[in-house]
């Protein structure tokens, strides 16, 4: 992913003042890409739309294209494995078993295809924490759950995510990233959130909060980097690890 | 770089059990492959040999090589701007100013270009955090001058550290993978005996001295990824507020 200045500068340009009123704009531009392109979930976590609520719970049975799915897994794996530049459609093809002209149904570009990645990860990464924190009320535990929630997100897409991390700042078609940016905005703001309402709750330092938002998402990012399933603690050990470091310190 | 598991199992195939053994045989390695190569320092910071002393302080006036230093730094720039993949050989010649065939009697692939741009920066930043830490006495001290030293090497370094920083597990040739390795030991070794002496002397909480470790170097090569030159702060002064987050904590 790009970097929070240019976020601020996208902030400032779109006006989100608010996580809230960036999550409704951000939600029914997402749904009218959805709508457009057909993109769907990568993983069982359901891209449907959020309104009306009905359909926000159970399995958005209607909607599913299970072999769009599959390419889209499968096509984030190989990018992840191989490196974007090194994967052809034809690759793809083959690795989902169809033919080029089959796949041209689905996607008739790469780019579409990385593009559909990197915005359902960013949007259900931004989802995935926003509900983790909601179910905490101090800023300490909901730090805490904020770090474990986006460990465990990227323990259970670890091939999505390593694409977004890495091709995040590639995203040519402009808009899919003003989504994908929007969703970042997001996801960074419910951190931001966090810190800014322990600062003035009296809890937290005031010193630094942009710091405190900086390792918090650099974290996760670099574990992408360094983790390994065959260690031996889990994403969310070493984020529970993380987070008493970043609000209890470690000097005795 | 690749990541701590993977130094992990490097330093257990070779032994490496203290920092300074590791770096007197990495120092050696270096001079072998600098004799070899003719790989020169990337800044004004000296590749020099360690010794003779008299021949480590100074500009190293005999074995500079303008013109191969220019090389590396417009090839590291370019990497870092456009991407290693998509820069050839006569981009790198175009940019010095020399023909293709003129470039050849320096270098004769461009994996060696890359190559050298990593062992010599990963060296440098290895040398350069030791450096700043011997300065300090208590672990408090030393761990955040290892936090600020990074920070200060990222930010005279720029293009070279993006390009550590993305190609470095790209490295394919193995005597210069192996020495690369061996320095990134060196430099994690660096601040894991820093926490290690803060616990063992009991100013450090003993709870989990490997997060600490991933926190401290994650949080540069962070950095390196969102870091704008024009922003209101420099890399030491951020650094410097990680380190206090880290050593202290942010909960009142």
């Amino acid at each position: 992913m790009g970097g929070t200045g240019q976020v601020r500068r996208y902030r400032a340009a779109v006006g989100s003042a608010s996580s809230m009123s960036g999550a409704a704009r951000q939600g029914s531009g997402v749904c009218r890409y959805h709508m457009r392109t057909g993109a769907t979930s990568l993983s069982s976590s359901s891209m449907a739309e959020k309104k009306p609520a009905a359909k926000k719970r159970g399995r958005p049975a209607v909607h599913r294209t299970p072999r769009k799915e599959e390419i889209l897994e499968t096509a984030a794996r190989l990018f992840a494995d191989e490196g974007y530049n090194s994967v052809s459609l034809q690759d793809i093809a083959d690795a989902v078993g169809l033919s080029k002209t089959a796949l041209y149904h689905y996607f008739d570009r790469k780019e579409t295809i990385l593009g559909t990645i990197v915005v359902t990860t960013v949007k259900e990464l931004s989802e995935f924490v926003e509900r983790a924190v909601a179910a905490h009320q101090s800023p300490q535990d909901r730090l805490a759950a904020f770090l474990e929630a986006q460990a465990e997100f990227f323990e259970q897409h670890q091939a999505s995510f390593q694409v977004l991390l890495t091709r995040f700042a590639n995203l040519r078609e402009p808009k899919m990233r003003d989504i994908a940016v929007e969703w970042r905005v997001n996801y960074e703001n419910t951190i931001r959130n966090i810190v800014h309402e322990g600062v003035t709750a009296g809890v937290f330092n005031a010193g630094s909060p942009n710091a405190v938002v900086r390792m918090v998402i650099s974290s996760v990012y670099w574990l992408a980097r360094w983790y390994r399933p065959s260690g031996k603690q889990t994403s969310r050990e070493i984020a529970r690890e993380y987070a008493e470091i970043i609000l209890h310190g470690i000097v005795k």
